[in-house]
């Protein structure tokens, strides 16, 4: 299956098959005589990277593997700067091309690179987590992460192509999929109920990683990110802000807890389920939208409360981390909720009161 | 004056006024509301940093000044990383205005910040050497350096707005103010025999940064800039090299002898006037072009020859790194040689014999 991403000169080509990475060579016949450079993290790296610059290079490709330590901190800019030098020592020329293969980490350290190194590179994507897949490898949002604040250093630096292998899923841990599942079912929730409804069906499919149903899926995800990316590819219009859904109190969770406790995908299903209920409460819908969704999340094992037990300074600190988010003001909080499955609007008229018991509750 | 550069929706304006700088509140009205940080080396900070941002506090902006050490070796990943973290801390968000005041330098590592902070926030040029005024404030060209080779980190970002006060130049080093007449020259040579003719005629009025005749020069230079610009903005059809006609030597020369020994301006002297010989040698021109594009050098005191005394190991070691320049294939260099002064052209068949012949001679 292939999905474009129609941003004029900067378009692209989303290819979603079963092993499409066996068949890599035949997709980068284009960088025939250039020289390739694979950013992958350690761990990615001894289960695909050696195997694909092996296959690339016996297919009379010019092609180097470079990595870094797994994990969100190799979003630095020591890892940048040790691989910016990689890259000169290894004579990058400006029609090199940079591969990301890996999670959402490769990509954002991969494309900023691509976006930096001679002020601009070529740049491929080969995400091989769920997350990755369906959410950072479309949208051209690339960066690292300073101590001070995530993903705060970047760029817009849009693919060339990206190569996307449902396979690759089955050596994924489960709760890392299913991490990845809570942005698939958002993409339902914030613009698309028939495929709210396939996620409902296919429950089962999509836990036994069936081939047609998961092309199915992750095209369908990837349309539908591109949809909006092509409506407002640098975050100015507020189109894009939709794509936050269960991001504000996500963000606040992961900042509490400590990044590494909660998954990405675990607190942004946290954060879904405290944004529908606070939708309710305020008159935005009725309590059926909350119900399925949270029905939904259950069936792929997210979590969908805050601990019971949590001490009132956590909770405490969680309205604080929501206060600093750049989406507030003034006390009241900015919110994307949901009217009825397929459709969110943003809304300002969240105040602390009502947030606040939401959260307590 | 004002020159605008004309590049779709990154269209900007250049605004050439004896001093304009103290009119800086007039021409910010419209960050009025903005947070704006100027990013300064100390020397620059002192002569003109403090005072501007005492002006534009005085006239209620909201501002801060930031600064990093002189030199180019500021040009670096640690005074990135630091100026990143200070704009951090100082709270800086999307809406912000980071503004360059300096020379080359501060350009680039602003630029650098304003391309990358946030994905990207808006951007001001102040130059304050006549290098920076007439060329690299021009063209969205910003970065950084790493040990291993100059400006190979950066993007392509334009400012939205330049301001540029002939009289800050009074307070340049008269070596420093040649070294920028260099570039100046070079616009005549490559593309306009008229304003040739024009520096030919106004040496002493220049010379004594006479108010109009330096409006002039500035907006001249920046107007044909800003041509070549518009036609090929991130530097991808070749219509950009021309800009590089003196370079190729220029850079080698600074590579071989240090950078600090020749200033930019004087290396792209000498460069300009090998590459005219060349010309000359390879029958693209007459004597006559670098007769007169030597008397112009001369005038303002820059150097037209390398040393008499060079050992034949510096001289080997200056081909080297010409045959290691980008734009060199198998042995034969690409260059830029002028055919008559206002117009140049791209050549690949000079061979080294021709070369060494012209730099041994």
């Amino acid at each position: 299956m292939e999905q474009v991403v129609n941003l004029d000169s900067r378009t692209y080509s989303i290819h979603i098959e079963t092993d499409i990475l066996s068949r890599i060579a035949k997709h980068f016949q284009r960088f025939r005589d250039e020289k390739i450079f694979i950013i992958s993290d350690v761990r990615v790296s001894n289960v695909y990277g050696v195997t694909l610059t092996a296959v690339l290079k016996k297919a009379g490709f010019s092609v180097e593997l470079l990595t870094f330590p797994e994990g969100e901190s190799s979003k630095s800019v020591e890892t940048v700067s040790q691989l910016w030098q990689a890259l000169v020592k290894r004579g990058i020329d400006r029609h090199a091309v940079i591969v990301a293969l890996g999670g959402g980490v490769s990509g954002d350290v991969a494309g900023f690179l691509a976006a930096t190194i001679l002020r601009g590179v070529r740049f491929v994507q080969i995400p091989t987590s769920l997350l990755a897949q369906v959410d950072s490898s479309v949208g051209g949002k690339v960066g690292i992460n300073l101590p001070q604040a995530k993903n705060i250093v970047g760029a817009f630096w849009q693919p060339s192509l990206v190569l996307i292998d449902p396979h690759v899923l089955g050596t994924l841990e489960p709760r890392q999929f299913n991490s990845g599942m809570a942005e698939v079912i958002k993409y339902g929730v914030i613009m698309d109920k028939e495929f709210f409804l396939f996620l409902e069906s296919n429950v089962d499919a999509i836990k036994e990683l069936d081939s047609t149903v998961m092309c199915e899926l992750i095209a369908k995800c990837c349309q539908l990110k591109a949809r909006i990316v092509e409506e407002d590819e640098t975050e100015t219009s507020g189109r894009r802000a939709i794509l936050n859904y269960g991001h504000t109190f996500g963000h606040a969770i992961e900042n509490v807890f400590g990044y590494g406790v909660y998954l990405h995908g675990e607190a942004i299903a946290i954060g879904m389920t405290l944004a529908a209920k606070l939708a309710i409460e305020s008159k935005h819908c009725d309590k059926s939208l909350l119900i399925r969704q949270t029905e939904l999340f259950h069936r792929f094992d997210l979590p969908t409360e805050l601990p019971g037990d949590l001490p009132a300074d956590q909770l405490a600190a969680l309205l604080d981390s929501m206060r600093l988010d750049k989406k507030s003001t003034g006390g009241r909080f900015n919110l994307i909720l949901p009217c009825e499955i397929g459709r969110v609007e943003f809304t300002n008229d969240c105040d602390e009161t009502l947030v606040r018991k939401i959260v307590f509750d």
